[in-house]
């Protein structure tokens, strides 16, 4: 089958092995994928992953190895990371696999990822699509999953203040994730046009030239995955408040952590979600991604994908499947 | 008066203006003083103060600029912040005069420490010392109720497992301070002489060196205030556990906060306490101080004694006043 590799090198192979689904397991014929940061991180080196990337995708499940086959030829999204499913395993128990030890992560972590034309995952980590919602809009269920990860972490009172700092694909899914919850959110960031994206649904925004640096937001999400980004966050937060750190940030620089502790913050990291409040939210129409998709690609040309998604002002990437 | 000044450099006057209490105020005659390490940390510049220094300390209330008179004559502890008393302000609200955006914290912020023969301190933040604590006991208050200031912020299960490192005078008294309300702590350090007063006491101890680095631990204290001692905080708390951030760690090298992010790990900073729980255990002796005291100078050689506690291996040095 064809597929998008990385093996010290990014390349799309034509006769990779078509994936045998395993007991319990489900093999799904991709429609439609998204290209994340992350992909491109590892691309890099990031995690040190070999093999088929990517890990936001739809597809219909072709075939099932279980006696359920309630999920055949369903449209389905996947959570990207399975568990070791050991009953005693307490992050198995809460279907918290992403904290699993013995996890495997699609296209990141001991698991082909879905940058191919098929994939296989276990049942109890696929969803099936409402019928309402298209492939383009439910490819975006994962980052719209990490986004409502916020909220599964943190009591946002109804009242507070909350600042999306960053205006790239993570702010604007952020921002727009927790103003489709009602809360009062200002995405704050460099680019009119993205900016702009979130107006258009509500959301409050600014640049960041015209923000006022004063700690005192209640909630800060730190979108940048810069230094600067970071910093700037942590004098948006007042004191006690909580800063969620979403994008993974390595100090290349001097980085003083004493305003921590001194105005008392709370820094939250904060990653993947779980799929149900997502698929809620798409569901019912609260989010419009289409303006947040800059291009989409047939699987052919995923080597020139990559490349679009590399360029500044470009937000999200598409791989289309010709099933 | 007598008073320790730091004005560019570090020295001991004699003819310091003795203050006046204002409305509200009590005016303090100091017995025993304690060297922070905040107090070194300004001695280079920390904070960009200048006047008398110093913010533990125990004495005496020789005058009252109040009509409620019932502190004189008492020994007393003072909190090291008051606030702008503003009814509409939060902070001053909630006693969490910390916080106030006006505030006048002792030897620190726009406020003459204790450093000296006397002090003067709103009634409001001034606590009666119980008969039965000594001097010597007592000065620790303030410390102790920063360790306090833990369970304020956050809810330690009793079945959670709770590491602090570093065997300073932060990280003993914090693990001191935690055995003292029966959570279940480790103290983890280099420092054998320094693990076994904590020992002495009942808190689980082990070097550095033989404690295996696993994720596990629900809350982990950092105590000290290094780098490597961020980084390996991180690496001893478990996915979605609670790093607390009490030393103010500045990079002066590339820090990773990426497990932040992946391990969805809360890292909380955390200063100062209230005093009332810090008087309720040194009340009930739940914790002895004094094998902590390294040594006891009178205030005529201040200098000596700051001198003393640059030293490697020295845990409290303190400041005896001749009434």
């Amino acid at each position: 089958m064809k597929a998008v590799v990385f093996d010290e090198k990014l390349k799309l192979v034509t006769d990779y092995e078509k994936p045998v689904p395993k007991k319990g397991e489900a093999l799904v014929r991709v429609t439609l994928a998204g290209i994340c940061n992350t992909d491109y991180e590892i691309t890099k080196g990031y995690m040190g992953y070999k093999g088929i990337l990517g890990h936001e995708a739809v597809g219909v499940v072709e075939e099932i190895n279980d006696p359920d086959q309630s999920l055949l030829g369903k449209r389905v999204v996947s959570e990207i990371s399975y568990g070791c499913k050991d009953p005693e395993c307490p992050w198995c128990a809460e279907k918290l696999y992403r904290h699993c030890p013995n996890r495997h992560t699609l296209g990141i972590w001991h698991k082909d990822g879905v940058f191919a034309e098929y994939f296989t995952m276990p049942l109890e980590v696929l969803f099936e699509v409402p019928d309402n919602v298209s492939d383009e809009q439910v490819v975006f269920v994962e980052p719209l999953a990490a986004a409502c990860e916020i909220t599964e972490q943190l009591h946002i009172k109804p009242f507070e203040k909350v600042v999306v700092l960053g205006d790239g694909k993570l702010g604007l899914i952020t921002a727009l994730t927790l103003n489709a919850q009602n809360f009062d959110v200002t995405l704050v960031g460099k680019h009119q046009n993205k900016l702009d994206i979130a107006k258009a649904q509500g959301v409050k925004t600014s640049l960041l030239q015209d923000f006022p640096i004063e700690k005192k937001y209640d909630v800060v999400v730190e979108a940048t995955g810069s230094v600067s980004g970071f910093e700037t966050s942590l004098a948006l937060t007042r004191p006690r408040g909580v800063l969620v750190l979403k994008s993974t940030v390595a100090t290349g620089k001097e980085l003083n952590l004493a305003p921590i502790v001194i105005d008392e913050i709370t820094v939250l990291g904060s990653r993947c979600g779980q799929f149900g409040a997502a698929l809620r939210l798409l569901e019912n129409n609260r989010i419009d991604f289409s303006p947040l998709i800059s291009k989409v690609y047939s699987i052919d040309d995923a080597i020139e994908a990559f490349e679009k998604n590399k360029e500044k002002d470009v937000l999200k990437v598409l791989l289309k499947f010709n099933g």
